[in-house]
């Protein structure tokens, strides 16, 4: 088997490897624990050794938070509006143990917020290469514990914005008063429903005005303690929507293309129907596709039909 | 000296024991560490015990936390608009160890929210005591952990709002990303401006929009690791604003009594003035004041002149 590349998905929490083949595919996949966060004894390069170890000697191509400040090598970012095979053209690129070279995909800087993003930006380019429709105009919502909404103009990313909602939940439901009482329960649909509702009907105040009333309607047993954590995550993903409409990065007149894992992007498109917006599905696999589309706009698979 | 009454402050984290004069000033005040949810071996009666040591066996009024479910003895809620005289009527009572008996006042309830409040209701009543000329319209904040935004109208709480600045301030800055590599600083009155500036900018989306602007501009070294907190402090104050001028809790065209700790209230009037708003400070010591009123209006200081 010929391996023309292999690529890096790598994160502050986990590392994921492909070695893909000839034709683009991922041939093997391997998920390391190994976050910019939380590294093992040796630090990247021993996380490295572990992910590439028996493949071939290939060019590496790595996206994610390891091109970050505190990663393996600072890869900076590029300013938006930015062109998605800009990409390939700003590698940074580290000399290495093991005899292989990796390159970093640079991140992405909204100069407008300022925002900034890591990784992402190599799925939109693999959403933009398997889905080409999409560039010339697209609004996309990668949901998660920081959301981004992008937008594409003229293959571009013309600006996105991070809503921090995944952590927000996290760290009140762990941490605050909304927290106290509450019993882990099964996903309560119906009472995430209600809080996408609450949001939506809070108006111009939104819905994290309406936060204290998850604790005052458990107090007075009109919500179950094992359906509070799904109303305050009806609640907070209804406020992102309410601000997502806000600022105009989704429209009711225009779909919304959602890339994420499926429970979640379920979620998102529930509350989307309450808002009278619409959310589409998009193929998976976008990350790798991103990784091989950036390597081959930059080069890299050239040697590939001397290997 | 004589001493007509004893009255407990008592919230969650603590407890202020009043013993009062003839004149319905305070004599002596106690502070504990006793709130509902951290007591001393003993429970309740032993902080009570502690609370009221060699003092006079006067009638005890309390108000706060006791009187929740958890407390330690549930006063129920009063629905709103409740005029404040008709808190005296409604007080719960509990005979005690140490031969005293204790009444408690009820919280109150909005429906609307729903929304609850223990202890703020004896505020504002002590408030509306010292400053009669505000019980025909008022609007008032109190701001802190829980800010509850208050509006008063023909001498009763018409309803209510709570806004979870305060905690929301210190889940994110102790438990998320925005609080990871900031530095302890002193108080920064520029950075907390740039956040509530950050905030108002924010328009309609709102500052919570914007929450992840904290993280961006540290990383790109524009917000120093020292201005985080200040910074998000600005914006999630600006943001309560926000809120409460599009919910009509605040209006340009009304000034807003504030009852609370004179640092905080100096923030939030620093806020008002970027949002247009005026922030009129209130006398202090109204819960003691509150407390007063409400046992006299329940005939507990009766006995007075016999004492």
């Amino acid at each position: 088997m010929i391996t023309p590349l292999i690529g890096l998905d790598w994160g502050s929490t986990r590392l994921r490897a492909y070695r893909f083949d000839e034709a683009g595919g991922v041939a093997q996949t391997r998920a390391l624990p190994w976050g910019s966060r939380h590294l093992p004894e040796g630090g990247f390069a021993e996380a490295f050794a572990q992910a590439v170890e028996g493949w071939p000697c290939a060019p590496v191509l790595a996206c994610g938070m390891v091109g970050s400040r505190g990663g393996w090598r600072e890869a900076p970012y590029l300013d938006t509006p930015c062109r998605l095979d800009a990409l390939a053209g700003a590698l940074t690129s580290l000399a290495n143990p093991g005899g292989r070279t990796v390159h970093i995909v640079p991140g992405l800087r909204d100069p407008a917020g300022p925002d900034v993003m890591r990784g992402e930006e190599t799925q939109v380019a693999g959403l933009l290469a398997q889905a080409p429709a999409l560039a010339e105009d697209a609004r996309l919502l990668m949901p998660g514990t920081h959301s981004k909404w992008v937008r594409v103009r003229d293959g571009a990313v013309a600006g996105f914005t991070t809503v921090m909602t995944g952590e927000l939940f996290a760290v009140l439901r762990a941490h605050s008063i909304l927290g106290a009482g509450v019993a882990e329960g099964l996903a309560d649909d119906e009472a995430f429903a209600r809080g996408v509702a609450t949001a939506r009907d809070a108006g111009a105040a939104g819905g994290l005005s309406r936060l204290f009333s998850a604790r005052a309607l458990m107090l007075e047993g009109a919500l179950a303690p094992a359906a509070v954590a799904d109303f305050l995550s009806g609640l907070l993903i209804g406020d992102e929507l309410r601000m997502a409409l806000a600022a105009d990065w989704a429209s009711p007149d225009a779909p919304v293309h959602l890339v994420g894992e499926d429970a979640l992007c379920a979620r998102y498109r529930q509350a989307a129907e309450a808002f009278g917006l619409s959310f589409l599905a998009t193929p998976g696999a976008i990350g790798a596709q991103g990784l091989w589309y950036v390597a081959a706009a930059a080069g890299l698979l050239e040697g590939l039909s001397h290997a």
